[in-house]
């Protein structure tokens, strides 16, 4: 019953534009201190599973880049998928290679590409929920205690509690919900019982293949297919026909919402999914001052601003609340709280079939 | 009685950083348009005075890509002067030059880097004045006819008309004012007596040598000296010497505020010293939307910016009133109303001894 890290690093990163481009996403780059936030997230998870437990799901086109960052994962647990399918295909895949190394393997899932500033404490809380699926079938997510009307998060509604592992309690699941209003997230936040869909996730391969088995037959079907070509000089091929006809279809959609064996586990280790450039300088920023997290800067009468510029000097004369990234190629700059629309500049640069740019 | 131009060309341009530089200032950039604001200051003078009677007064350090820029300037029409000592000196260097050629040429001075809509209206009002230089010893200024209460301008009190030339009338001078407060400032504007004072002046080359032997007897003494060793191996040792010694001072207040020979000329010719972004940024926005000179850029949701980036895209999101500025280098944000304050930037590159940004 060994312990396995499956991270999901299959991910675009539009709204990390200018620095995050098709051919290098969101975890791929360093954005907080000098490593990547995939190689932060391995090294989060090296004290509960050593590398040669550690997979990488990605995508042929960052393969390479993937292979350079992290020279210690063995070849053969970085794992191509051909197509990007959601999560629900790319863990069932992640399982059949869990199950190989080991029947009773139990798989920790994770996005390549969150923040988690209490590293222990997530740590402790990843190692409870193993510990609950060692004992019984289940599927365990983390949840995190919301500190703020958050309408980009799915929420997990959490039912009576049902048992303790390592001194952390273990809650049924009443539901999952997607994405809510602005009014639901205060409903949510205020009655206290939701928390946000970290996309964390930790159960045994056996477990999680049973349930695609039952929720996603079509899935499991494939993923058969896959499984006897598995080690054969086919299994690229089959691998590449499966996924073609494949739906795309998250884990949390696809099985998490139906099963009868959610469980879950709270905590709050200050988890960020680091989704748009706001919730980037929200975490670093000081008050008041301009953040020049790159080369240095020149602020002249200027106010909470977020200055990414690695190559060039940047002055700020009589601005406030700016997001200025700058790349090679591109510059950004964005009101503070309007992030999201970054994602309308790669419309339009696609629009525009500026692929230079993207 | 020839008409000779003299384009004092000494400017370092702070204000339009990062684009001007030390090696580069404002009269030696593309600022609108594909030709340099020189380039563009000779053009329009050629229709009054051919090639081999302009001279451009320059530092030593510019001279080469000056020039470059103007190829057709015959090489010994080029001045350098050893150091900038402000336009009296540098106006009675290049007197010496046109008086050498004429013993009665009438010169045109004129700063290198103003811009100028109605290039045809300007250049009557300089023919006028120079037909009324031609007739009796005067010395004229053109001024312009303020359309807004501008404190950074200096200010010409209009006296009584005391003839006309080529269909524009003559004005005594009452007094020159200094750059005004925003009060003093209104109120030139409501009397109508007022006008800005251009920088532009013309005369013959005898009469401002008179005058400056009347009212600064240094700088006269030093031109003499000058004047011996003209054209002969000591001429830029002598210039070089007297430079050194001379105190800086403009020709406004060393002459024009004392002499009673000043005489104006009035115009609107579209006329800019385009002092700094928000000036050049006003001469070409159009309201409401965002401007691009240079590359292409990207704007979602903004307004009423000015965006210069030659090498790069630039994309706005949510973001008003921003003047931007892409170098190789360097890159300047500054809020519309502010670029005054783009030369507290120079100052602090200056302090924190980052002379590559200079």
């Amino acid at each position: 019953m060994d312990l396995y890290g499956v991270i999901m690093a299959g991910g675009r990163g539009t709204r990390f534009w200018p620095l995050s481009r098709e051919k290098k996403p969101k975890h791929l780059l360093a954005v907080t201190g000098e490593r990547t936030i995939l190689q932060q997230t391995v090294d989060r998870l090296l004290p509960l599973a050593p590398e040669k437990n550690l997979f990488i799901i990605t995508a042929e086109s960052h393969a390479a880049e993937v292979r350079l960052q992290l020279p210690s994962i063995p070849q053969e647990n970085i794992i191509i998928e051909p197509v990007g399918r959601n999560t629900a295909p790319c863990i069932g895949l992640a399982a059949l290679h869990v199950k190989r190394r080991d029947p009773k393997g139990i798989m920790i899932v994770l996005p390549s590409d969150h923040l988690i500033a209490d590293a222990e404490a997530f740590r402790s809380t990843l190692a409870a929920a193993a510990e609950a699926a060692r004992r019984a079938p289940c599927l365990a997510a983390l949840g995190i205690a919301p500190t703020a009307p958050e309408t980009g998060y799915g929420y997990i509604e959490e039912g009576k509690k049902v048992s303790e592992a390592l001194g952390h309690p273990i809650h049924r699941v009443l539901s999952f919900r997607e994405k809510p209003d602005r009014a639901k997230a205060l409903a949510f936040l205020e009655s206290g019982a939701f928390f946000w869909n970290s996309g964390v996730f930790v159960w045994s391969a056996e477990t999680i293949l049973e349930a695609i088995a039952e929720h996603l037959p079509l899935l499991a079907h494939g993923l058969k297919e896959i499984d006897a070509a598995m080690e054969t000089n086919d299994e690229p091929a089959v691998v590449r026909e499966v996924y073609e006809r494949l739906t795309p279809i998250s884990i949390d959609y696809g099985v998490m919402e139906k099963t009868k064996d959610a469980i879950l586990l709270k905590g709050s280790f200050g988890w960020s999914d680091i989704g748009s450039w706001d919730a980037l300088c929200d975490m670093i920023r000081e008050t008041d001052k301009c953040a020049f997290p790159g080369k240095q800067g020149i602020a002249i009468d200027a106010r909470e601003c977020y200055v990414r510029a690695d190559r060039r000097i940047v002055a700020l004369v009589g601005v406030e609340d700016l997001i200025v990234v700058d790349s090679e190629d591109a510059l950004l700059i964005c009101r503070r709280g309007r992030s999201q629309d970054v994602k309308k500049v790669v419309e339009e640069l696609e629009k525009r079939k500026l692929a230079e740019y993207l």
